[in-house]
């Protein structure tokens, strides 16, 4: 298979995984959208677009014009876009060839936006405080963008405060109600939302009936540790690890060649330690550098050379660490949006 | 400038980060061999070479055979390397070209080497407890290795637990001690150390004159947000910092589009954030997506639209993001060795 370490993707569990969220917006009675962030593969999103998703979510321009070269034809860049002249051409280029949305929050960066072939998303904060207007002042700057004759389509918002312990229930309360009360402030101002738009891993499973029209999750796809964690999934669902190679057991602990720079570095207060181990759960990743994972493994550890699979902690900043996929199965995919940060 | 974020690089102050370290090993009268995985950049190498580096050390057998290719002569793979029939393949076509040494801190990795045209330094550990053998341990270590038919060239050690406010002069005292033994356990089992390797960024500049006979510090030719906070270094030594446009001022804060994908999500437990911000020591990165950064930022806010220069926290990582340095003289260097994780 290659030197270690290297992205595994498991083919099958990656399709339950496509199928399980089409049934969950079905269910719900809303599209879906998800957020292609986090495979950056288009062949990983034509089995979206096959399952039913609308069109694709992506963080950037730069992932926007990956997809479109894929074939993709309905495009939401979730960002509040600053647009400058360079930018404006990439846009207008993009705009031409698919059906194109951006986020804004802001009247100043809706000015850059005039005259480009794109609609445009208010984007609101229900909680995450992120980016994002309070819920009410979405009516007021969807009249002043629409002022500027940019198009509103609706209004979205990231209710990034799932990401936490028993918080995925209440993150999706008050993103319905943070989004209802957007879309009513935006219909009263003259501007109503076409879309409203919500929707994480985490908080997709609470949706809210008939406020959301639209769902936007990234990392349902693959599945990481963080949402193992968070009572998301099990260890089954997850599609995406990191091969790993043991090459020390230095004072009685596991330590492989697959550290930061392969599994990312992310690590949320809440979190056990820098990831985890696939089929042993009473393992945990309790160091991690650039190319170590020190691992405190309860029993026999696993001998010197041996190959392990580590999931990590945050799949999206994972992948964006590889070239490319090796399938279960056999073969390789690009991660072709790898690095397209802008 | 095209669009942000971007890796921007002063070339000036990455010379005189360059010299200055050339100076600290001069005075300490080792030897000066850099970790080029801090910059993956063949252009950087050429420079530490011409300021006097004996050659280079690397993590992995892909960035050995990177900086082979650029030219590079004798590279020290610091990394426990567990070598299976790929690997030694890949290390035997680089011997035959450069001088060559890897890490070992067990015989059944030692096993793997024998007849690879290669010598071993022993792996140590001096108090970061990663991986490597207690000192004592090197004398047996390295005899078990040498009987193999497996030449050993000496000893090294990484003094991790550097990286601590305060911790600096204790972890180069640590160090100096732990290969001192280990020196002498080699030499009294009859293979004696020609090389006794130490060094990071934050204790180099407390090396011990007398036990180490080379140091390989990596961070310290661009600077980072971990050494400024540590006190290794200023503001004003600061080489490489990631640009990147200031999209929101939502809550009253600075949100960039420079996120964790750009910056890296490295925080140690002592960190005052996720990174800093150049000439605003006030500015404090609070929060990190994967494309935003949240500064909460005293006084009137930079613009919408203006652009900032972060500070990462821990410059190896962000440099792995990038595909290519920005020079501030103007032009570009590839990351060349980006991504080489085996």
């Amino acid at each position: 298979m290659g030197s270690t370490p290297y992205l595994r993707l498991d083919e099958a569990i990656l399709q339950r995984n496509i199928e399980a969220m089409a049934r969950v917006a079905a269910t719900a009675g809303v599209a879906l959208r998800p957020h292609a962030k986090t495979h950056k593969s288009p062949e990983v999103a034509r089995r979206q677009l096959a399952a039913g998703a609308v069109g694709l979510t992506v963080a950037t321009i730069g992932e926007a014009e990956v997809f479109a070269d894929a074939g993709c034809t309905d495009l939401f860049i979730a960002y509040p876009l600053w647009v400058d002249s360079a930018a404006a051409t990439r846009l207008r280029a993009l705009g031409d060839r698919v059906r194109l949305a951006a986020g804004c929050d802001s009247v100043e960066a809706a000015a850059n936006l005039i005259g480009l072939p794109l609609e445009v998303l208010v984007e609101i904060d229900s909680g995450h405080h992120r980016t994002g207007v309070v819920p009410a002042d979405a009516g007021p700057l969807a009249a002043r963008i629409a002022d500027l004759g940019v198009r509103v389509r609706g209004v979205f918002t990231f209710p990034g405060h799932s990401y936490s312990p028993d918080g995925r229930h209440a993150a999706a309360v008050d993103e319905a109600t943070a989004l209802a009360t957007a879309a009513e402030a935006m219909a009263r101002a003259g501007v109503p939302a076409d879309v409203v738009s919500g929707g994480s891993t985490p908080s997709a499973g609470f949706v809210e009936q008939g406020v959301l029209t639209e769902l936007r999750p990234g990392v349902s796809v693959f599945g990481d540790a963080q949402q193992v964690e968070l009572g998301t999934i099990g260890f089954e669902d997850v599609a995406l690890t990191v091969v790993a190679t043991v090459v020390s057991h230095a004072h009685g602990r596991v330590v492989t060649d697959a550290g930061s720079k392969a599994l990312g570095a992310d690590r949320a207060p809440w979190a056990s330690g820098f990831g985890r181990v696939l089929d042993r759960p009473d393992a945990r990743v309790v160091a991690l550098s650039e190319h170590h994972a020190t691992i405190e493994w309860p029993g026999a550890l696993p001998p010197l050379g041996s190959r392990v699979q580590l999931v990590p902690n945050h799949v999206c900043t994972t992948v964006n660490l590889a070239d490319e996929y090796h399938l279960a199965t056999g073969g390789t995919w690009p991660v072709a949006a790898r690095g397209r940060n802008g």
